[in-house]
């Protein structure tokens, strides 16, 4: 969003492109809205998602919790005050010495998907809380999913009540929908999915009592997405639907949502070209790209919406491409971008919606080119 | 390649995984075999694929030219107390006030490949030479290519012609077949298209004298490409029948070839894992990846060999996952590696022929992960 502050900002034109400018007061506002519309559902902060201090020390004192990918996102939370009881160490695939600073430290849940890892954790960090992450349907996300993080539910509902023979505390389950997720519906299979392992491992004498819903609330980019409602309405109806007889503690792992429209990255035009003189395609050459904190743009993922200073005028087709000498830094060649044809060298663009999984994504320097610059206001 | 330098130096299992070390003798000897195969032919290194100092300095101890990509690149060349005559601004795509920066340094040779790039360089750097990149069928590359450098035969040859009216000294050409070029072939179809530009150029009183053939020259990743002097043999070939009759100055800007196999990735094996009862193939999650110094593994175009401590035992089907908590971030999955059956967690493996293209495109600090650590040797 280019919030009045991020207009502000902008207007005094005092940094160098390409840079992130990040209003926290929609941090705070999206935050907010999440809490609202799932009362009683705990936030765990993606930190991954955006791991600037200013946005944690935001949440801190909101009082939130934080997901977090590894020992240095913990001991970042940690510095900046956060307690260790509102942290989950949520990667399921861990060093083991990592899971052992973690215990150290004072955290105390920790997710898995597999044996091994659970017996890294039983090792590392005997009689602490666990959950497992199991796989369910993404499709209709536009960050693709994979099977990477999860196992199959039968899996998970053996690897919960194995978890009591290994000391450990088996709480529950998690699952991830997918990342910009289109199809709010996704939800009640996934839900289906958890109160099944629920269920398996209750008539295993294995009662679970942590339902972590994970992430997958989108960001508005070029296309709108489905609204946060329409999330939060499907996950509100399942869970009545499916676990009201029981008594749980449901928390999300919003990243993106928390982030994302909060952020924009102000870029510049270096070169406007053409290859060919059959082609009337032109090129557009901006200085951000694929290794500069866009790589949600790989296969044209994440489609951003872009602001140019000339809008509203007549537009023509393009492939955008990004400022390294690599062949394939291009943002967008195959999804019918265009941009007006008064866009010049020099112009500044802006590219909404970028707060999330950008600049801790920067190269430390590819073609010499320094990270991305950030800026919080 | 495992050199007995690298050798010695993982013997003595001093740093913590994940890490590139180069062995600097192979770097060297590569340098030499190029300048040897192809007598009379300039070598500029491409610095982007590698910048680490210690690279850097032994081929300006080889009087090597440098091929850059940024000011950053240039300004560190010249640290390195390199002549800004042996360096070329060889991006096609500039902010103008690099070029004016490049040419306050000393700088005298400039790419462009548009009208609008070479207006900028006859502003910001009168008088320069300057060349003009044309595109050139690159099928057969490892690592893609697009049209994102480099302008028709026809567009090259009337810039050439029009740099002369903006006070600039049109040297030549350059191209490029594509990156771990398994081609050769296409040297020759290359070749004949710049003679081409020569000659237009030449009926309009412009006369060339500049070739820069680019790289292309491959590193050996799991599938053996063709060596070096398939490559050489071809250019020597398409030289002696199509620029004979020319005296000209010949130059390639080879990076992988230099420092591609010069280098190993050490790195862990976090964790081993099934996700289905019904599917035997395992999931192996590595301390390296994507976003950490792996980016060629983007759609597996580059395909690493990789070593373990079992090599000659029983191997069986994986994914080979990275350790961020990204879901794309995979090296291989649909590439039909095998893995051996007795790979466990906390196992060393080598990722060999990584020292092009790797650590400088690690993140920042995606998921909190440092960059990847680099030891020059």
């Amino acid at each position: 969003m280019l919030t009045k502050k991020i207009q502000e900002f902008l207007s005094k034109d005092q940094f160098e492109t390409p840079f992130l400018v990040v209003d926290l007061d929609i941090v705070a506002k999206n935050y907010q809205k999440l809490v609202d519309q799932l009362p009683g559902v705990d936030v765990f902060y993606a930190v991954k998602a955006n791991p600037a201090i200013p946005v944690l020390e935001l949440l801190r004192d909101f009082d939130s919790n934080f997901d977090t990918a590894s020992i240095q996102e913990i001991e970042l939370c940690l510095k900046l005050g956060v307690s260790p009881e509102c942290l989950s160490f949520g990667h399921t695939v861990k060093k083991e010495r990592d899971i052992l600073r973690a215990f150290n430290l004072g955290v105390k849940t920790f997710a898995f998907d597999s044996l091994p890892e659970l017996e890294k954790i039983a090792r590392a960090a005997p009689s602490t809380n666990v959950f497992c992450r199991f796989l369910t349907p993404n499709d209709g996300a536009d960050w693709p999913l994979t099977d990477k993080f999860g196992c199959s539910p039968d899996i998970a509902a053996d690897l919960l009540c194995q978890a009591v023979g290994l000391g450990l505390n088996p709480l529950g389950v998690s699952f991830h929908i997918g990342s910009q997720q289109k199809k709010p519906s996704n939800w009640s299979i996934a839900l289906e999915k958890a109160r099944r392992i629920f269920d398996v491992t209750s008539e295993r004498g294995v009662n679970l009592s942590f339902l972590n819903l994970g992430g997958g609330f989108p960001s508005q980019y070029r296309v709108p997405s489905c609204n946060i409602e329409q999330h939060t309405e499907e996950i509100k109806k399942g869970m009545k639907k499916l676990f009201d007889d029981k008594v749980i503690r449901a928390v999300i792992e919003p990243g993106r949502f928390i982030v994302g429209d909060a952020g924009i990255i102000q870029s510049e035009v270096v070169l406007v070209s053409q290859k060919k003189y059959s082609d009337h395609k032109r090129w557009v050459y901006l200085d951000i790209g694929k290794f500069g904190g866009l790589p949600e743009v790989l296969n044209e993922a994440i489609q951003y919406e872009i602001k140019t200073p000339y809008d509203n005028e007549k537009v023509g087709p393009v492939v955008i491409a990004g400022p390294t000498c690599d062949e394939v830094d291009i943002l967008y060649d195959h999804s019918g971008y265009q941009l007006p044809l008064k866009l010049s060298i020099g112009d500044k663009i802006e590219i909404l919606s970028a707060g999330a999984y950008s600049a801790s994504y920067s190269s430390v320097g590819f073609n010499g080119f320094p990270p991305l610059k950030e800026y919080y206001i």
